[in-house]
């Protein structure tokens, strides 16, 4: 059986019967853990031994994890009980409370793990995960992700984010640790409301943006302030990614004032971010405004997906599935049609890859073979049905089914 | 082993170590279909023979499913893409794309028995469907869903609500069909926008209350007029209900306006359907204001949940859980809490079971042994994490496990 023999010899994999998004049936070659071939299904009476049948099911590149903060979550741990802020919703006090229920918590690297298990189990094989840094943790919580970010480097792709949870000028000493986080091996560099939270935008966004510069790193900013300051904050971002040339590398996460801006106001940021290249991350949060997906996607931004906290000290909510996402910022979205099932889905896979700057992504030749097969017609169904049976691939390899790690 | 022939003898069923809402573990007897005992597990080394260990899963009453329309899902039938509005939402459009899309169709029977089966599946064993009445389709539906229903009465109880979807003054012969309906075997008539749709908010409330009284009818009424319009009829059904005495038999679908009014307004509104004793269904719709939940039941208003449309010529969503409905009336609604989540459930389960006056309801000595069992800690837990492997028990039997019928 000859071709048995060559693929041992060149480590070759074969998937039959792949329903790609286009609909028609391909049969995927994997070699070195990449697409090496795509052809239509030959559907053979006798299929080359080894070759592994996907039976017409749909197959996605692995999902994008836009936003993540893998420090922080209780996943898999004991059950920590939500409490409100004391006067309306107050970041301080939040990360006040994040920090006693830190302290009583599992390991953090325990923790980590279960939830970077999570997100693989769904099909998530690529991620961005915020790391908190501040005077109080100082690079403790960097050492830890970056250490397990190390273990599970064969399973899943993890750019780090340092995140400065309780500011930078507010927090004497920050902008030295974020300056040594980066030199640890943190990717990007993080912010936080600067006018709200440090009451001084052009001082945070000085230390961002000269930190991102010095280092090469890319920019990523949680902006949770609303209407015109944080369009404010949005056009003061975008307006430094232009001027520097790095917009391609620089992502505002949440953007909550696109969401409750007037549709004037919003098309001139649309074309403002479109310009500069900033993408603009979105969970579809629950209660409160977010930004127009559909609007900002004709401007030509990217907009991607991420689940943000699963199960911490800021909300209960969140599952790992970057699918259940899809369809949660469909859902929020209004998204009915075909098309726009599969921007939704879009947010959750290429739009995220871009955002990230992911090399070798998608179902190509060429492109790394991590990718996910489950029951669905096309990806609006997969969008609307969010099917939990589903096999993950890195590599070529399978890594977890139905939820659960087989690797 | 006389405790096996006894159970024998006497129908009994045994079901050990379940874990119950208020965290303890409990050992559940099932007789003649419905539970006889609950007591603390007794943990003994030899379990009564043919006792089924439920090994501390979370033991929920099987889920109330409001509000679902089973006359016009595609489930489990071909994909039927969705199509917008040639010009902005338009009821009776989108009513010809569903005539449309129902002639192509698999027989109604057929999708009725998937919707149904999707349903007891994930876990619910009671629910409420509106079944078209018009001019064009006669009692068609009913005459279908009524045989689907009779089919299925061993697994599922169902309300069949005679439901005017081209309204009743704008389609003649209308109020005939609709107590022909009821005469059929309908147990509720429904109304839709009287103001938007029929232009004759008296006229059409005349209709549906007159035949509600002359039936002993239960009243459930679509009402996605929103603002002080809604809020106006609202007003008109929660004063007719008063009046007659019968509030606790009556309930509004959607009542979107109580989602877009002043707060004042809305605490007047809360007072009035609280004394009148009108129920409220909510699906929380994706980008739609809905009724706030929390305010409402704080005034004392009932209020339930449904799936509403299912994958049909409406909208392409709805899996038919309503554990994943309870989770995304509590993520629409910033329920964070344990409380708050446990409330979020409790629309899906006891509050359905008030609305469509359930009897037997609850895990209760005396109540029906309808249940789910899941792995879970806790209601806020399950509200969370929403698992799809759960065990459905009808009568103290299995009848679904991991989604699929096993009955």
């Amino acid at each position: 059986m000859p071709s048995f023999s060559m693929d041992c010899i060149v480590n070759r994999t074969r998937f039959l019967n792949a329903k790609l998004a286009d609909g028609t049936l391909a049969d995927l070659t994997v070699a070195a853990g990449r697409f090496s071939a795509i052809a239509p299904a030959a559907n053979t009476a006798t299929p080359p031994a080894g070759a592994i049948d996907l039976a017409g099911q749909l197959v996605l590149p692995a999902f994008v994890e836009g936003h993540i903060h893998l420090d922080t979550s209780f996943y898999g741990d004991a059950w920590r009980p939500h409490i409100p802020c004391t006067n309306g919703f107050d970041v301080r006090e939040r990360v006040a409370f994040q920090m006693r229920n830190l302290e009583q918590a599992a390991p953090m690297a325990e923790r980590a793990k279960n939830q970077l298990e999570l997100c693989v189990g769904n099909g998530s094989l690529a991620m961005r995960s915020h790391v908190m840094v501040d005077a109080d943790v100082g690079l403790k919580h960097v050492e830890t992700i970056l250490a397990v970010r190390e273990k599970y480097r064969d399973l899943v792709d993890v750019q780090l984010v340092a995140f400065p949870q309780s500011g930078i000028l507010s927090s004497p000493g920050t902008a030295e640790l974020l300056d040594e986080a980066l030199k640890l091996g943190c990717d990007l560099i993080g912010g936080l409301d600067p006018a709200s939270f440090d009451r001084d935008v052009d001082g945070h966004l000085d230390v961002v943006f000269g930190l991102a510069e010095r280092h090469g790193a890319g920019i990523d900013i949680h902006l949770h302030d609303g209407g015109t300051l944080g369009l404010f904050e949005i056009e003061e971002i975008a307006a430094r990614a232009k001027a520097l040339g790095i917009g391609g590398k620089v992502a505002i996460s949440h953007a909550y004032a696109l969401g409750d801006i007037s549709p004037d106001a919003l098309a001139k940021a649309g074309e403002m971010l479109a310009a500069s290249g900033v993408a603009i991350m979105t969970n579809a949060p629950g209660n409160h405004p977010f930004p127009p997906v559909a609007a900002l996607r004709k401007a030509g931004v990217t907009v991607f997906a991420g689940s943000d906290n699963i199960r911490d000290s800021w909300w209960p909510y969140g599952d790992g599935d970057m699918l259940n996402r899809a369809n949660m910022i469909g859902y929020r979205s209004g998204f009915y049609e075909d098309w726009e099932l599969e921007s939704a889905h879009d947010l959750a896979s290429h739009a995220g890859a871009k955002a990230l700057g992911l090399e070798g992504y998608g179902i190509a030749v060429g492109a790394k073979a991590d990718f996910v097969a489950l029951k669905a017609e096309h990806v609006p169904e997969a969008v609307v049905a969010v099917p939990k049976e589903r096999t993950v691939y890195r590599a070529g390899r399978e890594v977890a089914r139905q939820g659960r790690m087989t690797r």
